[in-house]
């Protein structure tokens, strides 16, 4: 049986980033930049006003002071339409493009306007060129502002904007199909009949889809025969990543496998040396433009499930989004208590991380009091999985352990 | 002028959580519960198989070996029909309801069928009630599952649906409106006519309320004139949280304030002590409801906007959905080289956080050589803002400094 880091490894080496795609600007917030962006504008695109005040020829100011003849008044979004001349000003919105002729600015709070008309101001600390931003001092039309591969953050957003691209060229958010098999699921709307559970994976995974930046699409529940399944696994295949819960185990109706095989999923590897998860199954569809779409199988427990997704498929969403995860998400942490692990897999324990505080030296974290795969309350406490090696073996209270945080 | 800190309480003590809603689950995800859940099932709801195998009576094996007659096959969503006596055997899927008379589950992988029809099993190790979940183990209907006040998170949807909530009642995500201002700006797609600049302000700031976990309402641009001011705002104070760009500062068109007014917002504070963002505007407009909307508006530069926003914004948000950020989000780092601060107000200015790596001791963060309030280019490579406070000075390298990270 393949070790985790087996596993993950194969699922690295299938999975390529999705051809970039291009998006509208609203749309492009969290994907890596496909393209090296240059700006269509100078910017500021003219020599403007960083203040609301006076534009001036500075020469006009003896020691700071002076009195001149009021011209016109331009706010951002106007053009000035006289040339500022010796003893004369213009009054200037913040923003606003600077009148020919003037050299400096003096802010509205340094002026008072004379019953003559005129304005006078004192500024003593003025200098030539003064709260103007020239043209082009952030960047000129046709400079490289934006490489390739860069993750849109809001500010790159609003760097966009400014730059003209309504639109933009980026590694597209993966879009990942999740699909619930089994005969026994009713959605969580229903009253489950004897016999019958309700439909938890299908919510949870789609939750944990959007948490990895990813768009799901939920394909609801797929009945334990080949019609049902071969349906709704067709139409998982059109997506970018195909999610199954359920039917990857060795019951007579995991019949999972076998559909998947007939649709032209090729298996990489079924089975894990782990806990909870082992019979995690994974696969690659070749389209018909050869882009090979990953499948994952997870077991139908939804513990089992919630392991299998934050070990294996948010790397793979990362993967198709340009956006490896680091490779060792792990740190050590010390066990709050003493701690008794049994089996021969490396087992993924759920566990509580202790809020540090002044007095504690480094992490701490509490293993939980968990039933096993079928337990999501306990798991609603829970923050990380702690990696307990295989093998039995009891820990004492303060021993470290290898830590992973989950959302 | 108040005190970015003093500004900061004025805005929490003004801002309240939103009322509870009921939401489809799937709307749920990072939302805070506003009701106590109970379980209406029993988890597991029956004594059930934890693997594939075989359901027999514990005491017809002898030294872990028996010859067992078979009775049925029972998989997840099927009831068994027939109870197993002595002597007998029923097939189990995992997950399948246990039949009567059994009290252990032997492995698939120990079983053979032999050409009698008969099944024989060897499990050494066996043990009564081995590989059955009982009924009711995880939790019992009735059981309180989770508190109110909970986020969500994909487990705790999981937990939803597996207890029939496909609605739950939670603080719902804000409605946030988004509004630049100003005669001179026109859409990312139009070219800029002379004395014109593109909208950056209203796509960086969308994308940051939706970094903030809300949902943007975009109401595009308003001029600088009362009617097209009216119109937007009016449309913006129907939602959770109105911001505004722009239209702040002390121009003749600064029209905003007295708009704002007039439709019944009233003024909390006008003017912080801080760089960039001077002539940020606070106030609460009393709905008919009763509830109180807050507004912003925000200065109209862009990296004034965006630090208004990191500093303001962002914690209003964070209440409105009833999940208050922590007071400081700031650390300390070492500056990676000497920087001079110059003003007479507390300055935000872009940085770089490093890389931690094994040599260094504890975080640093590098000063970016950045151009002003209207420099996004250079804040595309910041991830924090550097506080340094009111007063001249030289910064040496490796000095300590307040840091601020933001997304």
């Amino acid at each position: 049986m393949l070790t985790v880091a087996e596993a993950l490894q194969k699922v690295q080496d299938c999975v390529a980033a999705l051809p970039p795609r291009v998006v509208p600007l609203e749309q492009a917030l969290g994907c890596l930049t496909a393209e090296s962006i240059a700006s269509d504008v100078d910017s500021p695109p003219y020599d403007k006003s960083m203040v609301d005040g006076y534009a001036i020829r500075y020469a006009d100011l003896k020691d700071g002071v002076g009195e001149l003849r009021f011209l016109e008044e331009v706010t951002a979004g106007e053009l000035p339409t006289v040339e500022v001349v010796s003893g004369t000003t213009t009054r200037i919105m913040t923003g606003a493009p600077m009148p020919a002729g003037a050299d400096a600015v003096v802010m509205v709070e340094r002026s008072k306007e004379l019953p003559t008309g005129h304005i006078r101001l004192e500024d003593p600390k003025a200098k030539p060129g003064q709260n103007i931003v020239r043209r082009a001092a952030v960047m000129s039309r046709g400079d490289a502002v934006l490489p390739a591969g860069k993750l849109v953050t809001p500010t790159v957003v609003g760097l966009l904007a400014e730059v003209g691209c309504a639109e933009v060229r980026v590694v597209p958010r993966p879009r990942v199909a999740v699909l619930a098999t089994g005969n026994e699921l009713v959605e969580p709307r229903e009253k489950p009949a004897p016999g019958q559970i309700r439909n938890s994976n299908g919510p949870m995974l789609a939750a944990q889809v959007m948490r990895s930046g990813a768009e799901p699409i939920v394909l609801g529940i797929a009945r334990d025969d080949r019609e049902s399944l071969r349906t709704k696994i067709a139409a998982g295949l059109e997506t970018d990543l195909l999610v199954l819960s359920g039917g990857v185990s060795a019951g007579v109706l995991d019949l999972v496998p076998s559909v998947l095989t007939e649709l032209g999923v090729r298996e990489v590897f079924h089975k894990i040396s782990m806990k909870p998860g082992k019979p995690l199954w994974f696969g690659l569809r070749k389209g018909a433009d050869g882009r090979m779409t990953p499948v994952f199988g997870l077991p139908g427990n939804p513990v089992s499930s919630l392991v299998c997704f934050e070990l294996f498929v948010r790397p793979a969403i990362a993967q198709l989004a340009g956006q490896p995860l680091p490779a060792e998400p792990q740190y050590l942490a010390k066990l709050t208590e003493p701690f008794t692990h049994r089996g021969d897999r490396p087992t993924f324990w759920p566990g509580r991380r202790e809020q540090q505080t002044a007095g504690s030296i480094g992490p701490s974290v509490q293993p939980l009091r968990w039933q096993g795969s079928g337990d999501l309350r306990t798991l609603i406490d829970a923050d990380c999985l702690i990696c307990f090696p295989a093998g039995d073996r009891a820990y004492v209270a303060g021993e470290k352990v290898d830590v992973r945080p989950f959302c």
